[in-house]
């Protein structure tokens, strides 16, 4: 019998790798991880990481045949190959792909973690059968894949789709870029509970979040708070969607999407986001485009999105080849 | 001998039609122009336009073949071949191509006027040989063409590039669009003439273009005013300029162009726009970006570039029709 086709799927975080074995339909065979230790040296880090690779892959390797190796992380660069002194890794500049081939012969890609999400969600999630769509993740940041005829844009340096830094407010909220006013200061995890902050100080509406220190409050305490009535939390949400939703607006002028998908830990907050988000949308929407674009949440599933995006980046290239070479 | 191949390239204004026969080069070979009359219907135009086309050939027919029919138009659909509703032709929604087909059994193609100049610029003029760039046309409104891994942007629904109607200040200046705040209203050529009037109201900065009421003022004697030192004209430029660059920092967030190119009648003021854009986008840049890219001018010559435009369109087609048989 022929042997199955998969792909390794790896997401780079701060805290810990993930790794998986993932078939083309994006079922995955096989997942585990390994801390990261960021303050070790990259080479160390695939060192450890391809001997657990290899380990695990012995007991698949009668029924299963490994194609490629995609790659997720942070300020990774498609184009070169690299990742570039991402804050969370102690690393510096380093040549990711130039490692990956000392340990294996097999194709590899890398990207990051919100191209290789909307990579995820073109072939095994949300956006199947889109050409033209954006991925926005709101997580610690707010990150975003675009992909436009059915490509991912990478622009001329490989870092387009840095959404989370258009401007919301000049001299607005300070930004982890140095920056003031982004997008990311007001509509990431952080950003939100920076807003319930803002609105316990200038409101005197009474709230449970009032118990919770700066440090401790997380999106999902502030969703939960929304989902029993806390007035103060659904206003964070509701100024949250408001900055989002204009913001979606000058998006579609620009691509003109089908869809628009939302990622990560602030989007699990589910229509507390994403219904008032699409009716700022539209409210600010130039005429030719209103009630023309989804928002709609990510189908990849939770735990293994970031896998499951890291190996369709793989998948996504060698069909490309296969369909150059036909 | 060989006959030369050439296309045809039309520029639907509301006051003019223009049209030439273009080579493969951008070389026009004869160039012309009816009376839109945009009173009338689509179809009389099109009967009047390719009665001249057609006359205008004769002389031509022994050394040149014509090839297809490039045609740029406000509010035109690539995808449809249609132009919908423009607000200065009394048209209506009339598909465009079905109308051309029945003058002519040639290949045909239609797009606005903005994304016609930027495949103009891609063939023929400042972005040749790059794969991701932006044209900005500074006229009458605020139009842009986005060209990203070679290929146009035009989006789920072909209207992608609506730059001009991204939003500066919420609740800002009214736009013809019926919103609010868009950059249009900005950083047009009326809307740098609304910003001198606005100049004129809060400071008593002498000016000579206090001299001249608002429906004579143009962007071209603001220029002048500004190159003869004119401070409220500087002031007015360097005002235009601020938004400008703060905005194109956030078209760089998104497709992370080689270049953004500014046609139009106010990018001929050129370094009295392009110097001090170039400036402010830099300081709004995120940091990733800063430096890498370049403000310019068109290289396709004012009066033709339309019409080269056009032709490129479908020069642009024929090529990729030729690339998928090859």
């Amino acid at each position: 019998m022929a042997q199955e086709k998969v792909a390794v799927g790896i997401d780079i975080g701060g805290t810990n790798t993930a790794f998986g074995f993932v078939n083309n339909e994006g079922k995955i065979i096989y997942e585990s991880s390994i801390p990261t230790n960021s303050h070790e040296k990259a080479e160390i880090l695939f060192e450890r990481l391809f001997k657990d690779i290899n380990d695990s892959f012995k007991k698949f390797s009668k029924d299963y045949e490994l194609i490629g190796i995609g790659i997720g992380a942070p300020n990774a660069n498609y184009y070169k190959g690299t990742v570039e002194a991402p804050p969370n890794l102690n690393w510096g500049t380093v040549n990711v792909l130039e490692i990956v081939k000392k340990h294996s012969p097999l194709p590899s890609a890398i990207t990051n973690d919100a191209n290789a999400a909307a990579i995820g969600e073109m072939l095994f999630g949300a956006a199947k059968g889109m050409k033209n769509f954006i991925i926005i993740t709101l997580g610690t940041g707010l990150g975003s894949g675009i992909v436009v005829n059915g490509e991912l844009v990478y622009g001329a340096d490989g870092f387009a789709g840095e959404l989370g830094h258009t401007i919301v407010k000049p001299n607005g909220r300070e930004c982890g870029c140095g920056r003031k006013g982004c997008l990311e200061a007001y509509t990431s995890a952080p950003g939100i509970r920076r807003t319930v902050y803002k609105l316990m100080s200038s409101a005197n509406t009474p709230s449970e979040l009032r118990s919770i220190c700066f440090d401790k409050l997380t999106s999902k305490d502030i969703a939960d708070a929304a989902n029993r009535g806390d007035r103060l939390a659904l206003d964070a949400f509701d100024y949250t969607a408001k900055i989002l939703g204009q913001k979606f607006a000058d998006f579609v002028a620009f691509s003109s999407p089908e869809a628009i998908i939302l990622f990560g830990g602030l989007a699990l907050a589910g229509d507390l986001i994403i219904k008032p988000t699409k009716k700022y949308m539209e409210e600010s929407m130039l005429n030719i485009f209103k009630n023309k674009v989804k928002i709609i949440p990510s189908a990849l599933s939770g735990g293994n999105a970031a896998v499951l995006g890291a190996s369709a980046l793989i998948w996504n290239e060698i069909k490309k080849i296969e369909t150059e070479n036909k």
